[in-house]
């Protein structure tokens, strides 16, 4: 057999179990990444336990942790930047500007408040270890946004005030997280460069502005776009239109919708683009990748993208779910780290649930929605592994603290989707109450 | 920079030079899949001799020719594999079974005659290097299943006879390829165990009379389970009807499809399910998922996946061309092996062409139909790349006559396309000549 057929093997074995106890969750009522966040979380530590297991599919642990260009790393990271085009594709500029002043006290606190509760929580642990409760605050204050999200948008969620203060304190949380990481690991890898830090910073805050300038004047462009679409029918150039389809000219008889997939096909171009292009200036993949779903909306009545992008996602996204689970491994755990696991989740949920309830607040929120907002903002993922990579690297972290920060971002990538799921079906049951209580006056 | 940015710059050129090659094929009337092959021969090419760009994306040419869980050969074998299955989509059983004898000519002249010419060549330029022509002649033989179909897909000609037959040609030319292979393995590298391939060839024969068999009798329990649907809405069970939906309950308002998404989530696993089975037995993967679509063909009605697929593969697709592409590598290449380059791409184009042709016009097809096949048969790919593999392991082939392989199965790959696209178009335009001729008697 060959080498390729064990990959299928391992694919189908992993979208099996995500399937499986993803429609357990969904049974439970819970949202259902959580079971695929699980399926990989089971796969890699059933390995590590049963090497055998791993025989047998030909799947070793280790080249998967060390090659970065694995298919399931690869196809993970497509998943969440997908994710993220289809949010930006329900978000509209001003929307985001009406609620920026709210989603700047919530990024603000749920940086702040995290960072020095994680601080503080290892200062007491272990005294004098300033690095070492440095970077466990760090790994403390940086959200997932792809969690949170994902169950806010199967809830249809996504066109609230609430989703789009979320959305913008992640947007607001990736700048800032980057320039302080930058600056943490200066001072804990002394070797850093504080000028390049800087440097970076202003070509952030640059990008941004061109990009949400250029989205914000995009409404005229796509207005013209329209009008020449129109002309364009007036005159009825059918040999212009069949040009533009993305199959063998020649044949009348086309069975699929060309010209849908085509406009599939430039906006994932366009997407992985922006996210390379996000990725240079030093942002995170997925803010870039957001960006050009922001672009898209502009043009949805020309060129619709949204239910082909859509079906390509819900293949692509269990992946980054699969992936984040697969980052745990139980082996380096020592038992005698879990008062202090214990302790650091509960730091982390408590935290970022203040600062997101009292931020929201601050921006004038009902409590129902503050509550909603304040549960959004627990889920780590990504930067916090990324984090405790670092940790790992220089040396400030044993493999059983990096075991232990992981095992924190897991915990609480587990805990907010019920958390999310409920809070949100609180504050619409409530919203419905009302209305329904003033349809009775 | 995450190394995950890189890999994202990466994916958005090797998409961005296909697409734009793949328009200007189109454009010239030929099909798109010539120019993602050449954005992966361009890709690797430019990478290899001007290593500084390799360096500048951080892309590693021998990470990738030997890393088998590198993402670009899974979303490649992904990619053909979901092709397979939505060919299986369009597939009935009776009507495979209606040109067997025509496919099982075409199959038995299309491994014949390729491998004694290779094997005539070979031995005129090479006398006396038996093993050397044996394998030239084994990588001659083996079909292309997916260049071919994808051609013929994007011209709607799948519900021809032809098409069909091609098919069939394709599923036993796997069969025979695979006892052959390993037979002529067996004779170039002797340590290989004779029992265990004759073992091997009847689990296959069973397993295929088995799904085969599975298939022509599911027509039933489809017809069964049509009426246990009309039942349950009868009943009008709203609730059990939620359930199976892939969304988080409790809400109403669901803006996506989700029993359509949830067919298609059901799909991916049982046609990548068939095609772990189908390697796990020793067959190629694609085959499992031509069986798993033909499957699901038979519950088009109650439960469609078509279109939803389609997308996915639309998605996926290109990176099994560019992955051919990026199989050739000219630094290997010596400008004296140039005439033997020409002889072998005459030979393979010829042979098939001519086995496929007589093969056809042997199952009593018409001239017009019979040359159609015969190009069809041309495309050599993902086989004779294993062949040249072996070669090269065992010592028979030199890396000079490994990439000389390499490029004839390339060659094959571009020249048939257009040829394919030709046939057909030729043969569409008689029989309505014929049929307007009829008409106006």
């Amino acid at each position: 057999m060959e080498s390729i057929g064990y990959i299928i093997i391992q694919i189908f074995i992993l979208l099996l179990v995500a399937k499986v106890l993803g429609s357990i969750f969904e049974k439970l009522k819970m949202p259902s990444l959580i079971g695929e966040i699980l399926a990989g979380v089971l796969f890699i530590n059933l390995i590590i336990f049963f090497p055998g297991a791993g025989e047998v599919i030909h799947f070793d642990p280790n080249d998967f942790m060390n090659d970065e260009s694995h298919f399931l790393h690869v196809m993970g990271e497509l998943g969440v930047i997908f994710l993220l085009f289809m949010v930006g594709l329900e978000t509209r500029f001003s929307d985001l500007m009406k609620v920026g002043r709210t989603a700047l006290y919530v990024a603000l606190l749920g940086i702040a408040v995290p960072l020095l509760g994680g601080f503080a929580l290892m200062i007491a642990y272990d005294p004098g270890n300033v690095n070492l409760a440095l970077l466990v605050g760090t790994a403390m204050f940086a959200m997932s946004t792809g969690i949170a999200i994902e169950v806010l948008r199967n809830m249809n969620a996504m066109s609230t005030k609430e989703a789009k203060i979320i959305i913008g304190a992640a947007v607001i949380d990736d700048i800032l997280c980057l320039s302080l990481l930058a600056v943490i690991s200066g001072i804990v890898a002394p070797d850093t460069d504080m000028t390049s830090i800087a440097i970076n910073t202003v070509i952030v805050t640059v990008f941004l502005i061109i990009a949400f300038g250029f989205i914000s004047r995009i409404r005229k462009i796509a207005d013209r776009r329209r009008h020449r679409m129109i002309e364009r029918y007036r005159h009825a150039d059918l040999h212009g239109d069949l040009a533009l389809s993305s199959e063998v000219s020649g044949f009348h008889e086309i069975k699929t919708h060309p010209s849908e997939l085509s406009v599939l096909g430039i906006a994932i171009l366009v997407c992985l683009g922006m996210a390379a292009l996000s990725s240079t200036v030093g942002l995170a993949g997925i803010i870039g990748a957001f960006l050009a779903g922001m672009l898209f909306a502009e043009f949805k009545d020309s060129a619709p993208c949204e239910e082909n992008f859509n079906t390509v996602t819900s293949f692509m996204l269990p992946f980054f779910f699969i992936y984040v689970g697969m980052m745990v491994k139980f082996d380096d755990f020592e038992i005698g780290l879990l008062p202090l696991l214990v302790a650091l989740i509960a730091v982390a949920v408590l935290t970022k649930f203040i600062s997101g309830y009292h931020g929201a607040r601050k921006g004038k929120l009902s409590k129902d929605s503050s509550v909603l907002i304040g549960v959004s903002m627990i889920p780590r993922g990504e930067v916090g592994i990324i984090v405790a990579s670092i940790g790992l690297t220089v040396g400030v972290f044993t493999n059983q603290m990096f075991t232990t920060i992981i095992l924190m971002t897991l915990a609480t990538s587990i805990i907010a989707p019920p958390l999310i799921s409920w809070a949100y079906k609180r504050m619409y049951s409530h919203t419905h109450e009302k209305q329904q209580g003033l349809r009775g006056i």
